[in-house]
């Protein structure tokens, strides 16, 4: 039986599918944790997803460099992009290999031959995310990316929706669960980072090598992510100052709930018609915001805009089933024709100077000083700063300040400097 | 100059407009707060605007009972309902107006005359919904209703696309910033309901005649609309336990401190195949909740599902610009032709039975009971409920306990009967 155009999404009609509904053939690129968990979630919504998009959803290739002798799946595997590439029947494709190479060769061979995708990948869309929507462009296909930035939680379809008709002046996330996770348990429990670290290596919730996670680098890509959504502009990630939280000790989360709050790894973008602040380093963030209790593995994404005000979308920033989720969902928005309708990414290079240098702009600190006078080391910041405030409670031996909003620039230099003594520690305050 | 079908939503190009981009006519029905701020919104973000949807968007006509002679758009309040429903160059309407009654005959009049709508009128759609979407389906147009619900939090827009191929089981809403800013300043301050009232109705948080407020009706209608976007099923008011939240003393919101959270009015729904349980009133919500820490006026909804897990929409519930702004998204959706992909609102009453009687719900509750004897008390307790929990820290002459779960209906026979002694107070526990 051969049904050719049954309709404009599904070229022929696949023999194997026993009841004859049309089906649309995509392809996984990478089939790992959230690989697999496509799969399950198309199985597991099979009936919504059908009602939703019009046909089944059938996962025809599945590109990966080994076996799967195993798995229900196992017949579809494949080791050559080029058996995806060259298969007209494949009209969308889910990448989740991760890594720039070779997924950025692959996604642009893909869409030149006219297939959409969605992406899991945010170093590939951090990194090359102006040639992809380019690509897409030209190929009158999507590139999507919903689950690049915080698995499963809506924040990118909202700000193409709901935000797009206003203008979005600052973004503060909390954009890597790893990072959030050793954070709350030093929190709960007064431990150092190096014994948290470990335990979150061992429940698996941080990689062997961690680096990504805890100096800033992951939530990095993901502020210039968003950024780029609100503004139209991806910045380099050499412009984006990125600090890490290793330095954080059980004494300035401590201090934080002293103050008030929490300590938290916040990427931000504060965004002006001439450029924007964009920047990702632990922060004081007092309780009056909403991002100060999230905890454990979740993130959140506080996005502020004249009209509406602060909205913030919260949930899990990562595992299998809410990233998968967050990927079939964007596939829906392709096959059903919701994409074709959101806000288009048209993305470009930020202008030169788009990003504000780090050191302009102005911050609160707070500031930990060992010391054997506390007044003269208050006298001392005083002059330095204009006004302080000393944080009640401070160990002994320590001044603890917070300072009035000064430079970055100026700021570090009294801090490098001889005239506070020896500053352990600076930590900025959310605003 | 004549531009006849300059394209499909504008019939004829405006005389007025002096650059003559296309427009497209749309209608205010009702000029107070929120409909006074769709003006505002319109004009504020007209660039994004127009890119978006293509076209400018004009306010052609506001309906009012009075006249504002001091306005820029005086001379467009019309006091006829018929001069908006006869006039086909006006493809859209908002209404702002409030009430059943004559709101939804108007809306009715003004769909079967081929325009769109956007509502924020909760009142109308969880008594009139069904009506209302049919009636929009039979003409090929909209009815959209964000703002009805959590002022300017795209909750809505979020369960129509990206969760739209899950399946929500949970809902939890603080829904009613009015409430919670007095929840808020109990637990502040410590201060009563009645003192915290009245200074909400100075500070205009709250209403002169609260109740609608107060006891719940108004988290009732919205969390009815949510489970309808959820379920498809509009449930009828008489079938949502509601129950007042001005009996909260004091007493109750600092036992749910020691107990180590926070006393939220909720609306929640539980929704399983076979029906939903679905109810608004007061409850411990744990710190561990997301939801625990919303506070001031903010709303927010939580919703989980299989695949995404939990999400959290966060934001301002109400208030010229936040329900204005969310005016305008709808708006701009249909306009796009955003609106014509989401899925498709589709309810129907839900079925005998569906919504399960309240007194079958199991619930842990906080007890408090006024006792020469605490440990008799807790026998008592213990012969009533199985295993209870006794609290720390209460005030002398009481015993505060916390049950086990165990249905309603036996819980309160419970409370009503003589076993326990003075039952002073009952507050069920979020689970």
């Amino acid at each position: 039986m051969f049904v050719l155009n049954f309709n404009k999404k599904c070229a022929i009609l696949c023999y194997i599918n026993p009841c004859e509904v049309p089906m649309i053939n995509i392809a996984i690129l990478g089939f790992g944790v959230v690989g697999g968990g496509i799969t399950e979630v198309i199985n597991m919504n099979k009936d919504k997803l059908r009602q939703y998009v019009g046909d089944d959803i059938y996962v025809k290739k599945i590109l990966d460099l080994r076996d799967f002798p195993d798995s229900p799946y196992g017949d579809r595997v494949v080791h050559d992009i080029s058996e995806i590439v060259n298969d007209d029947e494949i009209t969308l494709v889910c990448e989740t290999m991760g890594g720039v190479n070779p997924a950025f060769d692959f996604s642009i061979a893909l869409m030149n031959r006219g297939k959409s995708m969605v992406t899991a990948n945010k170093e590939l869309v951090a990194k090359k995310g102006i040639e992809l929507m380019n690509c897409a462009r030209e190929n009158g296909v999507h590139y999507f990316f919903e689950p690049s930035v915080g698995g499963g939680i809506p924040e990118i379809r909202g700000m193409r929706t709901s935000l797009a008709g206003d203008t979005i002046t600052e973004i503060d996330g909390i954009l890597n669960g790893t990072t959030n996770y050793i954070l709350t348990r030093m929190k709960r429990e007064g431990v150092d980072f190096t014994s948290t670290l470990k335990d979150a290596q061992r429940l698996g919730y941080a990689e062997a090598n961690p680096a990504a996670d805890v100096d800033g680098l992951d939530a990095q890509r993901k502020i210039m992510i968003l950024t780029a959504v609100a503004t139209g502009y991806l910045c380099e990630e050499k412009d984006v100052y990125c600090e890490t939280m290793t330095k954080l000790t059980p004494a300035d989360i401590d201090a934080a709930k002293r103050w008030g709050g929490a300590v938290k790894l916040l990427g931000s973008s504060r965004i002006r018609e001439d450029g924007c602040a964009l920047y990702v380093a632990p922060f004081f963030v007092p309780e009056a915001s909403p991002l100060c209790f999230v905890e454990d593995v979740y993130n959140a994404i506080r996005i502020v805009s004249p009209v509406t005000g602060d909205v913030m979308f919260y949930g899990r920033g990562a595992g299998r089933m809410p990233t998968a989720g967050a990927v079939v969902a964007d596939v829906a928005a392709i096959l059903s024709g919701l994409a074709d309708k959101e806000k288009k990414c048209q993305w470009q290079a930020a202008p030169e100077g788009y990003v504000k240098p780090f050191g302009e702009n102005k911050f609160s600190y707070y500031v930990r000083v060992k010391t054997d006078s506390v007044s003269d080391t208050l006298e001392a910041a005083g002059l330095a700063f204009g006004a302080v405030k000393a944080l009640d409670g401070s160990p002994a031996g320590f001044c603890e300040l917070i300072t009035d909003e000064i430079a970055e620039n100026t700021a570090q230099a009294v801090f490098a400097g001889e005239a506070l003594g020896v500053v352990e520690s600076v930590i900025r305050i959310l605003k």
